[in-house]
């Protein structure tokens, strides 16, 4: 099986140029000026487009049952709308078994859930969800098994405390494992919480009031701190979504502490002003989103190197669910946004067409940085001979307006509604066979493989280039 | 003649309450809860508005002849659309006189200038075209005729070598002055200008590159120092674009060195895609727009306190003028935007109402600020009894797409035309007189008066506080 | 009583001036170029010296019992010994009370160990030892006594968890009460420390490797967020020890968070060499000595403004008893450093006598900026009519080489031995009298009177400047 | 020839090992934990020492002629004492020739000064006295003799102006040859200079304030910006004296420009109370000597990375030269330090056996770094097969008082008189041949070689880590 793109602008996150790809049994087989074949092969002209590595979203949330509610895409629906953003790798996190359990027992749910449903090539997370011997000892056999990074919640029912965090840290690097943190301040959040609920103010915007970003800051302060008193342990934080939180890692990064930070299209495009919205409900998530200025930190870092890679922290619930469930009460909804299919485009739009970030940049944020950092580097995040086939093209000269109705997953709505994005993805190809073509999607259930993740090594890590 | 503006929220830098505002003689009379007069009055109800002090535009250029051409607007076109804009005050620059002439040659030709013309209170900022022992000697007796402020150029036909730089800033630190620098390196420019224009390359898009933000930021860099060399003299940094000079700007205000900076709307939601328009010709200035992230860099200056004021560089050729004169080549094009009429609603949409500021750091930065650098404090930028009259009234409810049509200077397009601001400017009184009225001018060449400008000084100056 | 200063340079945070200076009945009645009375008056030649406001040293632990031993200094040995040292006023820590205690109990306890005991003015910190209805209750009524400040401790015994702490500080914020913080990670040092026990590893230089600087950056980091959580309250960081949390309070400062750091000259001059030598369990304190680069970073905040103030951290327990009680074990080693005596010359000779460091802003760091925060200012730290004549006499051209012998407080070492300072304390006067005079103690026991603060308040907060 | 170095502590950049080292034919022949060999052999026992790569100085001038004087150090003194202060290769700078003479005439010359003269191998400096087309075009034919380096002055009789600067960078990056540069703005010290002779100020003193840290400042942030606009020229900044400059060069860093930076060790130091001695004039020298703050700062470069080299600038005038020239007037007085025997020791004493460096940091610093930037790299810099036998052997156990009487150089006096230094320098191997043993110089003239530098390359730069 061949697939020939030719007259494309292929981009790599080491630069770009004008050149043919040619795809043979699922791997890149050859990039060169001009590529003939006279087999039997595809032919797809990419003539003024941009021919990337597909995109790698390393924060999803499908089949996710947060105790509030169970989220509304699987991994058919989850994959299929990533495949038609251009996405091409999610990992997914393997959060929350019951109270207690293994970690194999989840590493086996989760086999479940993704078998026969995904898409695209797909891999998980551990999640540890509480700390002792049975399970740090679990730790290197799922390394062992392709699972080399687990996430640790410092807040929500399965936070851990400092203790439990250093325990987890240590034993995690010494597995080869990357340790990923969602960092906000659980006293500090109970405390407003509950005074909230007592006034009676339950109103969506107090979501946002009851976790401010010194919340967040606070805790990634303190991680950083402890990754290093646990040995210089490497650690990424997720979804990062203020300013003060990144300066704090721009002083670790300035020590050549081994740390990497993740945003999301949410944090860097939407602000506070969404909870003043009528339809408030649909953008609660944590963290919550922050005021503009906020966002133009973040842009910064975007530009700068200082943050590492974009995902997306899919984790849908339908308009419906949310209301249902919570009644208008933010303590009862529960969080998180859909916008799997959105990043590649969003971020394409608002980076690279405004001139704040070059192609290449945006596919180191991408695809490159989080194929190095979780194990799946150089088998994805790059188009080079022996890579897989893992391609999107996007058209710049294209315009998109977001509408829900054209997105492929199973919420009832997009909070990017609307929105008006310069380019349109093209084409995506999953190892060789293309799995949306402009607009419709092509693929099927099952033919997503497990990636058995490599440990974690400095080898092949990020130095983010800033933009000159 | 008394106005009463009743039920709006009054804001000044330091802190807004729902009060209503009686202005008596042209001057604040009372400020309080409630306030009801007997006497014959006029009333404005605000509720709902925001009643801030007339914006302080410190940066403007009417009857300007750089030399290649006059710019299209005087003293009334020119105050007038500051008026319906919002503004009720504005100092512009005393250039270009005659070479080798007085000062106070050209205080007497902008005197001329502006009597009998402007409709909003104004005055002057002396420019020094070159170096010698009679301008230095001139400038004690400017600044006593109220001239306390004086444009320094590194580059253009007049720019200053570090020698004279040191002399001049020593000269006007002594007499009570403060320096304000047009920062670009002249020897990059011209040696780029000269290869591109050698090369034929000379369409607009060369602008930009023959001057690219080094340029400005060894300029700024070199003034911050040569100005604490010339005895710590205090410094104002104007139409700052990139964010490498404002990091530079941080350094020196972090050891406590007396420098202030400036930027513009233009700086703020403008950038280098406008090279690549059609229309390119319109949007020559000096320094050139910048990539996207120069925007949220200064955005963060904006929200962190690092950056002081936002002026205008109000220096309008019409796309008539540019077109003619130039050819279309950016060496003989003008270089200039206007925007006068623009500032205030421009910051107040993209800043306040996106929660990037409050509405007190609004105020700071568009007339508090202003008005205690360049000696008007406290007559203007504040509300307060024994204060000016000036006010502008916004209603943060309404929409404004700004079109040519409606404006009221005297070019024939805006840089802005189809931008939708959130907000609108609904009366602008000077000294207790409405002279702009919900679309409406309504003043009258003449009304303005010089304001006499007291030296600088130290005990007003703004410390500027970010927002939390 | 009448004392006259005369010839000598009069140094305030704000200035100095060649100045005589009277004092009459204990108050500084008159500054003056020249000073002649006709009645009868002491007179003091200091020509050749500095006069500046006695020390205010806000850090001490003056028969405090830690558990594992009483330190050796009370009221009396520990003010003589600073009084001897050029310091006029002490705050002094009421910890620790018996578990469970009210507030007003330690109170009680310390007047106690006060009254008839000191040389010099003194006050209290309370010491929030657990966080309950009653304590919090308790807070108000001890501000009203003049207790307007409390300590919180993140580790040790006593230490607090986030929610405590939160409440802590809302509760004294509200009640006019500057919190200071002890901040160490807990958590991560009872991990080390369990290791190095288990493993016999318990030489003194454990002791540091036990608690690296991470933990007190952390907890640092923490503590500022937490106090922006808990309502903006005003936050004094005690004893910082490193560049990381230094650079941590720098960006609390430019957000301008109402924040405060004070340092100490062991951690300015000393560093972990000392737990190589012989008597290194002589140098055991918490946090403990760093490497050299530390007090490089710590030397540029000194200079810089990003440091507010030096105190002593005074917690003598003698050789004697270190070897007693510990065996040699550090895990058993009472924590704390005598100093009371040396801060001023230390800092004068290091600081002002190198050159990194004017002598006004001297006088900022050791008594105007402590007396402001901690709601004595201007009756102390400050030579201005009013002021209590608390004065020290600091002759610049004298050498001083420390010596315990020669030292006043009841330790039976120094960790300065054999110090060489460039400066000698020539005399130190006490409201009027002069209590140390050319190496003799002049005072008496219960000359000292408590100082009943006021409220904290940012009217007269510390603006610090660099040195320029 | 064969020399077996046993039973020390190898150090390079990359690591420290115990291990002994053998030399054969003057190269390094093996590194292994026991070396035994059978065929006759020198041995040296390096037990308790540390076996370092000789250092390798690029800052001096000998023979040089600076208009006022001729330095009393030749290529045989100047390389005698670089020897016995175990440097095993310096790069000297060729200036200053006949005014418009050529590169090539330079070249010769100091080829002339160097043969039958240089103990240890030797390089040169190109220095660019000033630009014509001529200048430019023999650049290439410079770099292809092995001479890939040239400094530019801003200040002087040589120094070039900002076009001149941009037109040198230039041309230097495109023949691949690295610009090094003496940063100091000359308006500001002309008039200030200027300034002090007319007030009859000629002191040594006024040398120090006729050059204050911001005229270096200025010219490190203006060179910085020149480089990035001639191309993103790589740039090395010599001799840095201050904080605020090292800011600037942060902030390049931040921003991945290609720039490296030097300090020497009267930087790091000495500082402006040198000034006010009696013999203030044997140490003059440009720039000067700074406040202690500056030291603290320079050293938190040294320690977090952002200080890539240490050098000397070694420029010695002997008191005699000084006094006779300049009659005590600073202003005709030679500037220049002797130092060159003193690099190694001094850091060792003050970086590493402090506790600031680790040895490796130290190797970085003073050979491996500089090596790696100017083009003498892996023959340079590091112990390792087939490198150069160039070696230095350092007793970290002894102490060494330095006295000039004990020194190799042809000055009549040290800097560094008295400084009592924790280590010793024990031997000293140049390509296997002892040329320092325990006190004494066992070299002889003519024994080193010219070294053809390589082009500059990106391929080995050094990337300076932190100490952690």
């Amino acid at each position: 099986m061949r697939v020939l793109i030719k007259n494309g602008t292929v981009v790599n996150a080491c630069g770009q140029v004008r050149q043919d790809l040619l795809i043979e049994n699922g791997l890149v087989k050859q990039l060169a000026d001009v590529i003939d074949v006279e087999q039997p092969c595809d032919i797809i002209d990419a003539e003024g487009c941009y021919v990337m590595p597909g995109g790698v979203d390393v924060h999803t949330h499908f089949n996710i049952d947060t105790g509030l509610a169970r989220s509304c895409d699987d991994f058919f629906t989850g994959t299929r709308a990533a495949a038609c953003g251009g996405t091409t790798t999610i990992v997914d996190h393997m959060g929350f078994g019951p109270s207690g359990c293994h970690l194999r027992h989840q590493l086996a749910v989760y086999h479940d859930y993704a078998a026969y449903k995904a898409v695209i090539d797909y891999s998980f997370h551990g999640v540890i969800q509480h700390v002792n011997h049975s399970v740090l000892d679990e730790i290197p056999m799922m390394v062992e098994a392709g699972i080399s990074s687990f996430k640790l919640y410092l807040t929500y029912q399965y936070k851990l405390n400092d203790d439990e965090l250093l325990q987890a840290m240590h034993h995690l690097h010494r597995a080869g494992a990357l340790t990923t943190v969602h960092p906000e301040n659980d006293a500090a959040i109970a405390q407003r919480r509950a005074e909230f609920i007592n006034a009676g103010k339950t109103a969506p915007r107090y979501h946002a009031l009851s976790r401010p970003l010194e919340c967040e800051a606070e805790a990634i302060a303190r991680t950083i701190n402890l990754a290093q008193l646990a040995g210089n342990a490497p650690l990424y934080i997720v979804h990062l979504s203020n300013g003060l939180g990144l300066d704090y890692l721009r002083l670790a990064r300035a020590r050549r502490q081994p740390v990497w930070v993740e945003t999301c299209p949410q944090y860097l495009l939407l602000d506070d002003r969404c909870y003043e919205r009528e339809d408030a409900l649909n953008y609660l998530l944590s963290p919550p989103l922050r005021n503009a200025s906020n966002n133009d930190a973040l842009w910064c870092g975007i530009a700068d190197g200082a943050i590492d890679t974009v995902a997306t922290d899919h984790c849908a619930f339908s308009m419906a669910q949310r209301q249902r469930i919570s009644g208008g009460d933010f303590s009862r909804c529960p969080n998180g946004l859909p916008g799997v299919e959105n990043r590649l485009l969003l971020l394409f739009s608002h980076g690279v067409m405004t001139g704040r970030i070059s192609p290449e940049r945006f596919v180191a944020l991408t695809s490159a940085n989080p194929a190095k950092l979780f194990g799946l580097w150089p088998q994805k995040g790059v188009l080079a001979p022996g890579a897989d086939g893992d391609v999107v093209i996007i058209d710049p000269r294209r315009t998109t307006t977001i509408r829900h109705e054209m997105l492929h997953d199973n919420a009832d709505y997009s909070p990017w509604e609307g929105f008006i994005c310069q380019g349109a993805i093209r084409q995506t190809l999953s190892r060789g066979r293309v799995i949306f073509d402009n607009g419709a999607f092509t693929g099927s259930a099952g033919q997503g493989r497990f990636l058995r993740r490599a440990p974690f090594s400095p080898a092949h890590l990020p130095v983010s280039e800033p933009e000159t």
